[in-house]
């Protein structure tokens, strides 16, 4: 990292954090719970297959709120809608209406990476920490509660009511943090996300998470342009950024 | 409290916690800050008329925008605003544009009251915790950061861009839970917002605060009707809710 972007970095005041992939490790933890379910409930779950399955419900859910042909709709209603359709599929027909309910939260269930939960506390001391998800704010909620993440506060797309890259997520994260971008920096494993930041003047940092979607990931297994910062975890961010 | 009371609060899932004067002493903590100020800048300040007269800028100022009268306006605006306008009559001409904004943000550098802390950390156990202040988003931040407030989220009247008592801030911060309202308690201080909050639904604590606005207070002396739970403080909730 250049001396030049030190010295831009010297005013940041919060830093915001993509969550799922970025902080937790949504697919292991999900994919116990189906395991779980799976043997307690005897339904000889294909785990992985049905996971892939019900987490591509997920881009063309937000895709269409972004492109206008749904109006607004929570992720927890784009997973809900999405496990309904699977679960016949899948023989989880002798599941109830709760079971289905509590499977869907699975995604509030999810453990920090290794490092997420030292690196959010060494960043604390210094900034003010939120996540900046597109999940729906009780849902980041729950995640913090489960896995021990210290944020100071829940801003998510349902805020804004627009889901990220819509420039109104970020914004709207902005004017609740009351900061200019140049002292907001977006956290997130994915390139797409810190590209819309950038583009509206926040900082970005790039952390690699190269298994989030398992050992055959082939996207963002890298950064790719030149983001202020480049860490290969949150412990690794806080120590780029000057922390002990 | 009533057997009957104690089955309607078994689905609890989460506390809204009013905050200045709540859970924070807002007034001596500003009452030092102005001392230290006072000395440092030997501005010979009256510290308690003028903090009453400061803080007598409140109420006018966000009834305006309850009214229409006003635009959506912070109340950090609404103090700053204030501020400008006593600063000449207290002969602090000397202080400068920063030095004014520092002492804006006193209302977010306050001292929880003896029991918060204790009290909101045996909550955090059964219920999802949120202050419901008419505050900015970003001063609760900073407040449950200075004061170590275990909340787990902050939702303040920003979020709905309307001040309570206006039914929007308690209804906004029902859509952020994810909960209907006889799942959320609003816990307070003051009576008037504990009546809003009724009306709506929501499950109501009266916390006595008699000392709030020191020794001469004569307003939130004690419970006007009969709120699901009138505790002593948190601790005092927290034991009452069942909680260890």
């Amino acid at each position: 990292m250049s001396s030049m972007t030190m010295d831009r970095l010297d005013g940041l005041e919060a830093l915001l954090f993509d969550t799922w992939g970025t902080v937790v490790d949504w697919r292991s933890s999900v994919l116990d719970e189906l395991g779980a379910l799976s043997a307690r409930r005897s339904l000889n779950l294909d785990c992985e297959k049905f996971l892939t399955e019900w987490r591509a419900a997920y881009k063309p859910g937000i895709e269409k709120v972004i492109g206008g042909e749904w109006p607004w709709t929570p992720v927890s209603e784009i997973y809900r809608r999405a496990l309904r359709s699977l679960a016949p599929r899948y023989g989880m027909e002798s599941l109830t209406e709760a079971e289905l309910e509590h499977l869907n939260r699975a995604w509030t269930r999810t453990r920090p990476w290794p490092d997420s939960v030292k690196g959010l506390t060494r960043l604390k001391r210094r900034y003010v920490l939120s996540p900046l998800s597109n999940g729906d704010f009780r849902w980041l909620t729950d995640i913090a509660r489960f896995a021990g993440l210290p944020f100071d506060c829940i801003i998510t797309a349902e805020n804004a009511r627009h889901y990220k890259p819509d420039p109104e997520a970020y914004l709207t994260a902005l004017e609740l943090l009351g900061c200019p971008a140049d002292r907001v920096m977006l956290v997130a494993a994915h390139n797409y996300d810190l590209r819309a930041a950038r583009t509206l003047g926040l900082a970005t940092a790039f952390v690699a998470r190269p298994l989030e979607f398992g050992p055959r990931q082939t996207t963002d297994l890298r950064a790719e342009e030149h983001w202020d910062i480049i860490a290969g975890d949150l412990e690794d961010l806080a120590t780029q950024l000057g922390g002990n």
